[in-house]
């Protein structure tokens, strides 16, 4: 193995690829990135046997070769370094890496020894404009559960039906569901789950090797979403994703128009009075006014009392929520205007913008 | 008590005192800050009775009075709210604060229970350029040891001699010295030695309220610095400091003259490959040539070598230092160029600026 990159292109490389390799004590080469060198140039490649990176390198490839490095190490290495060509050589078990002033031996083990990244068939391709698919995804992934011991719930759920995709995540706390357009249709209808960490993973890295399409290619144990340069192969979590859509309502009784800035800072301001750990505020509404109340109060601070400018209509009524995910949900609506719609003060409410209704997010109350 | 001042400046006064309250557990009064309306507007004060911090606020009183606050629920608060005029007024012990759309109490304690911050005569008084003073202090701060148990050496020694100001912090590793030329000559020398966590909050408030001048006002166990329009005050420490005048040497057999930008971006790269919790790096230097080199090796990541241009003159030798030390002295350097000037591998190094010579930086190299 012997090849030539700048230091740019490479650093790039790595980092897209460093996010996946961890420090795994059991199995350590999952701590390296493969490096192969081919005709064109180089082949980067990390995995956590749960999601798999693949990004290319360009180069100029004197010889053939491949060899696993520490990938933190290699990352941080070249990232230090400033711009210049970097001339990459295997000789036993070391990789030398030569810049302008410097000369760099970086122990590492074989290529034979890491393990292979699942290849899968090009049958189910979907197409995404990539601007539009990582809005969605940043929209449902946080709502999704942290807990692993659910991976259904620690997931974001894929509906591919006609000429749609809807992407679900929930906690059983509140919901997020976004619903993305497709350029094609969908012959046959297809559900699947995929883990929160290779949302995760995408997104950090969609970040980085920018594409206006993200191809997305989908086999019975596997998902992989391939742009630019760079591959994502996951696998898919086995099991039944809940029945969400019965839990959100087809009526309701009221509705609040609000400005999301303004909202949001007085979510902010009346938290600091809610009672720790439980993060209540309290929103109360009259009918046909032009504002709403928000309170919150604790033992050892005081309370405040906030009136925020708001249109409300249909039924008086107060309900109490859990401020963090009222502000989330908020957060990530589209536009500067929202519209709460709710029922009793124990039924779930539902947060829209009012410009686009792709997004929908779904939060359940604290009940008295 | 009952007063109107703005959110602007409210907020900012409780910034700039609120640093110091603490979550002290025996006197929770100290969590406090301080508030006393009188004709002019409002004064808060913080202490955790080494440090007090009293600062000014503009407002319009209507009855003057005192009372005490959590601090960091009040600065929270004041912090999350628009802009506008705040009231404030005083009923049993809740203060309640009017905004225009929020109706706010918080309970407290009585202003009789504070502790007082001592007033000092300002018999002995120095005038300092705010400017020269922040740089100078941020150029010695960082040396001082965090180690608590040695209080002389958790702390920066003013020495005021003639019409200079000499600021010294030493953790014994490493050692800064920075030289303020005075607008007035002493009468009388002075030595006093100030807590780092004094320093900490000075440089912290100085950037809140800024000012040409600040004042300084020593007393026989306190010091305080006055600007704009608040004060510090701050017990002084007891004690000796070491005879740090001894360990500067006088003389150097080599001297290497370099980019601090370059050296800074080489020791970085190197660093990468010192043994862990040793931070070792090798620096060598060949008499009269246009370079150096740096090298760290260890047992699992491999080695580095680089050579930096750099203009040496005397003789050939080499040295290991502590890379974090070496790096964090080229980092306060000021300008672009730097001067190495050396012994041999076991005797201390001096830093200094090719530009400026008023700031040295003294380093122990790691014995071989």
């Amino acid at each position: 193995m012997r090849i030539t990159c700048t230091q740019e292109n490479f650093s790039r490389g790595l980092a897209i690829v460093s996010g996946v390799a961890g420090r795994n004590i059991n199995l350590p080469i999952l701590n390296n990135v493969l490096l192969q060198s081919d005709k064109e140039g180089l082949t980067l490649v990390t995995t956590n046997l749960e999601i798999g990176i693949r990004t290319r390198v360009r180069g100029k490839t004197e010889e053939e070769g491949s060899f696993t490095i520490q990938a933190k190490l290699l990352t941080e290495f070249v990232g230090s370094l400033k711009k210049e060509n970097i001339n990459l050589y295997l000789k036993e078990n070391t990789l030398t890496l030569e810049g302008e002033n410097h000369t760099t031996k970086i122990k590492g083990e074989l290529a034979a020894d890491f393990p292979l990244i699942p290849e899968i068939s090009e049958d189910n391709v979907v197409l995404l404009a990539t601007e539009e698919f990582k809005k969605a995804l940043s929209q449902v992934v946080f709502s999704a559960s942290s807990d692993e011991s659910r991976p259904e719930l620690n997931s974001v759920l894929f509906e591919l039906e006609g000429k749609n995709l809807t992407l679900v995540a929930t906690d059983s706390y509140r919901l997020s569901e976004r619903k993305v357009a497709l350029g094609q249709n969908i012959k046959e209808s297809l559900v699947l789950i995929v883990p929160v960490r290779t949302i995760q993973q995408l997104l950090r890295v969609l970040e980085l090797d920018q594409t206006e399409e993200t191809k997305m290619i989908i086999s019975e144990n596997q998902i992989k979403f391939s742009f630019g340069s760079t591959e994502i192969i996951s696998r898919i979590v086995e099991g039944q994703y809940p029945d969400y859509k019965q839990i959100i309502p087809k009526k309701f009784s009221s509705e609040i128009s609000f400005d999301s800035g303004l909202l949001a800072q007085n979510i902010k301001t009346t938290s600091l009075f809610c009672q720790p750990g439980i993060n209540d505020i309290k929103m109360s509404y009259l009918p046909e006014t032009k504002e709403i109340q928000l309170r919150a109060q604790n033992s050892t601070a005081g309370d405040n009392l906030s009136k925020i400018e708001a249109e409300t209509t249909g039924q008086l009524g107060e309900i109490v929520f859990n401020y963090r995910y009222l502000l989330e949900g908020i957060n990530h609506l589209d536009g500067n205007k929202g519209i709460l719609r709710l029922n009793e003060a124990s039924s779930p409410a539902l947060l829209q913008s009012q410009d686009n209704k792709e997004f929908v997010y779904l939060i359940m109350p604290i009940r008295q």
